[in-house]
């Protein structure tokens, strides 16, 4: 392609409604314009990349056998409302009215129409697993649209449906998505993690996300630093490090004045944060109250907390009043000896030795606290959020944390639509049975989005190869005054051509400065300068986008060295 | 792709509520499923055709430099206010609300959102041309949705949009879409014609509409049986045939008792209708009546009439009393002969010699009228419309009349939007001039349905080679029973797979006749049986689909002979 006939829209200034580095960058590089809040049109360069991010979504889903339809974006209610999504779901859903007043939705998702579709099509066994994807345009009615192209309303989604007999077979299905989810995410280039999102209790996992690591994401993620595993920072598993010493200390009740939290003891005493125990009273599910016993630098998470049989849904902190009836004191010098409630300890606080803690008396603290000595063992829980540096759940290396932006999502669904739609099939003996089913989304216009995050430096984008719009640059020096590099770049030009390559060959005779800040913006990874100099010694000049230097390449051997560096 | 992979949804029955055929066999063929009046879902099967149709559109658009992009379904209202058609539109536009109770629409066309994006993005005619084109699902609330894809509400529309300095630079645009277009609908392989569909006065056709013919096309197009013309019966030009022959009788009043119509008057008289003459009495532009006058066999073109400076718009009979008080007889009875209005004639009727007409008395007829000798020559005017035989106004050859489905439109737009929306460009001398747009539309979807419409017999559908879901049908009889039949299958499946050729494996061990029956409906344009019988004298089966018999084919030589019959 010519620059003359496709028309890079790029602009200087940084556009100040932009708060994320990709959507000030798409819009600078051109990629997209904004129509109204959370609705772009995606430009004829940005529409290349998305392709490209398509392509390969589409070629992972047909190799796993998934076969693609189109459902239609307007759903009618009577759909939904069978789901019962019709009143569950919020003001996100973008309803509406025909001309003859009848109600019908924008489709955010297709669960209620791909059910539809497959209960009155299939009817026995025999004809499962089935599996159906489709990439379309959705929308989401989002409160505060935000991010260009990352939280916007209209967006681009693959979206897939898998019906099964049985749970073995959804998880066959579910294993088959996984594996295509991660060879189109790899073969994007991306950085990325699938991070379990859920773990059931039906044996195995039920749901991951896929996420590109990037330091603008809006997920904290946990993953090791040598195997596959990575969670959700509130779903991984916090391991217990080491075992517990013995005690050496004796146990001492100090007077604390002044101390009111774990840091102010810390201080006061003179030790490590874990070195002292810090409690918490929430309400139990039974009524009363239940005590929750963690190291003092490590933090509560709650929704593993909220999981625990002993403790009420959702969970709820005692009041100071509550404390103080119970305890007689702040919430500041509870301790576990003596209380009268429930204990429950956190893994890394069950190990401790010769801890400090309160001693449910306002201005005395414990010194040289040891379980089992002192006070009693007590149930020994997971309650804590991992932190950087934890053993891998996995056994394998220790967890790094990082933030992510979620562009997949895998999910078994159960039979919570086909039972609800009285989804069936006939069962080998020829009895009525619910279909079970997965649902399988990726963001395919976030992806976009996320490379960038992933992939820009204060010059511009700098695209995987996969998803680059053009993989190579060819910027002419003075085309306008030198009939030598001007016929060096149109017979390079058609070579390129030639031979496949994507190449982007920058005819406006502009300034070098403004090809090169240009075709930098815009990211494209290979960069080829031909100048009147260089030319009549046979030369070219090369830059990789990510290079800090160009290099001199010779003109005879060009095509073979580009091939090479795009094969990568 | 193999049957048991990739599942049929063939149906047996043919739907009661699909009126036109393709509608039927789409149905039954499982290329599409209803969710809803005027909505549906494209089926793999259907889908595969439709992005056939895509990629030839994207092809031929990308040849002639016109850009993809990707603009939003949902549009602000505030650019439809804009451009007025936010009121002028109808409630064919699908209005909705956001959650904020901000108004938006679900496009039903992009000129206002390629217009705000292209006045933003472009300042100088320097920059111009430029056209962009998307393929893109629109959505059009019709009143009365039917005949499946082919009047939908929901449907996928090709829409391009081209900005211009001067009306000459739309021209060249114009006349490269119209090149596209026609390369577009001779690839897919169907009988199409080229349409005038407007004649303009600033030089030159503003407007074609390109027609796939077919008898249940809902419009009626006249064209040539040698030439490239080709008009909307409505607007086709009826030229004269001939000369005006010498008088060779004498005027005589006749009296003509029951006689009311020119098929009367034809009958009592013993001539043919195209001797006669009729007079039809509308309101003129001024206040009073205008007269036109055609041959007895002709019928008169309402919108050519309506166009005549001396009628009213819109065209308007006179009553029978206003014919009764300026003439004094019945609607039957009007001749040219002593008529106190203007009078025109058609061009057919003014070469008419010895004509009988009326004689403005009820129950008398003239006979041997003639023009100039009994009567002043009067204005002479197209007033007809085309019939077949007539000759082609072009000069080349005698127009045919057909049914046309109409699935492309171009058309020249002017300053309509542009103007209202304030799109300008300065221009060589610095001043700000309104761009002049052209937009060119073709319905994806509709396509599917129209080539059906041209192309399918009693057992299904008869695909043009470029839109078929798959080249080649490979059926293996009895392959359950069969090892030789069953490798021999598979080792043709991947042979041709390898070659590149699309090919559907029937592996279901279904009864031969269901499989040929499918294979039939779905339409693919290939057929090989694979039988033991055949195998072992080292020969397979092939039927073409639109061939009556199959005939035998030798194994070896297969691959070249597909080739070849693909290749068509």
């Amino acid at each position: 392609m010519r620059v003359s006939r496709f028309p890079l829209n790029t602009v200087k200034e940084t556009p100040t409604d932009a708060e994320i580095v990709s959507h000030q960058l798409m819009l600078r590089a051109g990629l997209i314009r904004r129509i109204a809040a959370g609705i772009y049109t995606w430009m004829p360069l940005g529409l290349r990349v998305l392709r490209k991010v398509e392509a390969v979504v589409r070629e992972e889903m047909n190799r796993i056998g998934c076969l693609e339809l189109l459902m239609p974006a307007v759903q009618p209610a009577e759909l939904w409302q069978e789901s019962t999504r019709w009143d569950a779901y919020g003001p996100e859903l973008l309803r509406l009215k025909d001309r003859h007043e009848r109600d019908f939705v924008f489709g955010p998702t297709h669960e209620e129409v791909v059910t539809d579709l497959v209960r009155r099509e299939i009817k026995s066994y025999r004809q499962l697993p089935l599996a159906y994807y489709q990439i379309q345009t959705k929308f989401r009615d989002e409160v505060r649209p935000r991010f260009g192209v990352m939280r916007a309303r209209e967006f681009i989604m693959k979206d897939a449906y898998s019906f099964h007999a049985d749970q073995p077979c959804l998880q066959k299905t579910y294993d088959d998505m996984y594996r295509a989810y991660s060879a189109i995410f790899t073969r994007l280039g991306l950085d990325f993690r699938a991070v379990l999102a859920d773990t059931g209790s039906i044996g195995g996992a039920h749901s991951h996300e896929f996420h590109v690591l990037a330091d603008s994401g809006e997920d904290d993620i946990a993953f090791s630093t040598v195997s596959d595993y990575a969670a959700n920072v509130e779903l991984a598993e916090a391991v217990t490090p080491a075992t517990r010493p013995a005690a050496t200390a004796a146990l001492a009740k100090r007077a604390t004045p002044g101390v009111h939290t774990m840091d102010d003891l810390a201080r006061f005493l003179g030790v490590g944060l874990e070195q002292t125990l810090k409690t918490l009273l929430v309400q139990g599910s039974n009524g009363g109250l239940v005590a929750l016993c963690l190291r003092g630098d490590h933090t509560l998470n709650e929704i593993k907390a909220e999981k625990h049989p002993l403790i009420a849904q959702p969970l709820t902190f005692a009041s100071p009043q509550a404390i103080r009836a119970l305890v007689g004191c702040e919430a500041g010098s509870i301790g576990p000896l003596g209380l009268a409630c429930p204990v429950l300890i956190d893994r890394a606080a069950a190990v401790l030795a010769d801890f400090a803690c309160g001693a449910n008396a306002d201005g005395f603290h414990f010194t040289g606290v040891n379980w089992g000595r002192d006070l009693a063992e007590a149930a020994v829980t997971d309650l804590r959020k991992v932190v950087a540096g934890d053993p891998s759940p996995d056994g394998h290396g220790s967890l790094r944390i990082a933030r992510g932006i979620e562009v997949g999502h895998i999910f078994q669904l159960g039979t919570k639509y086909s039972a609800a739609m009285n989804a069936t099939v006939l069962d080998e003996a020829g009895r009525t049975q619910v279909m079970t089913m997965g649902c399988y989304g990726i963001g395919v216009s976030r992806i976009v989005a996320a490379a960038i995050e992933q992939n820009h430096d204060e010059r511009g984008i700098a695209w995987p190869q996969a998803m680059a719009p053009f993989q190579v640059a060819l910027l002419p020096i003075n085309a306008g005054k030198s009939p030598e590099v001007r016929e060096a770049a149109e017979a390079l030009y058609a070579e390129l051509q030639a031979a496949g390559i994507e190449v982007l060959l920058d005819d406006r005779d502009a300034r070098p400065g403004v090809m090169f800040a240009d075709m930098e913006l815009v990211g494209i990874p290979h960069r080829i300068v031909i100048g009147s100099k260089g030319l009549a010694a046979g030369e070219l000049e090369y830059k990789g986008r990510r290079d800090a230097e160009s290099r001199p390449v010779r003109r005879d051997g060009l095509l073979d060295f580009l091939r090479e560096r795009i094969a990568g």
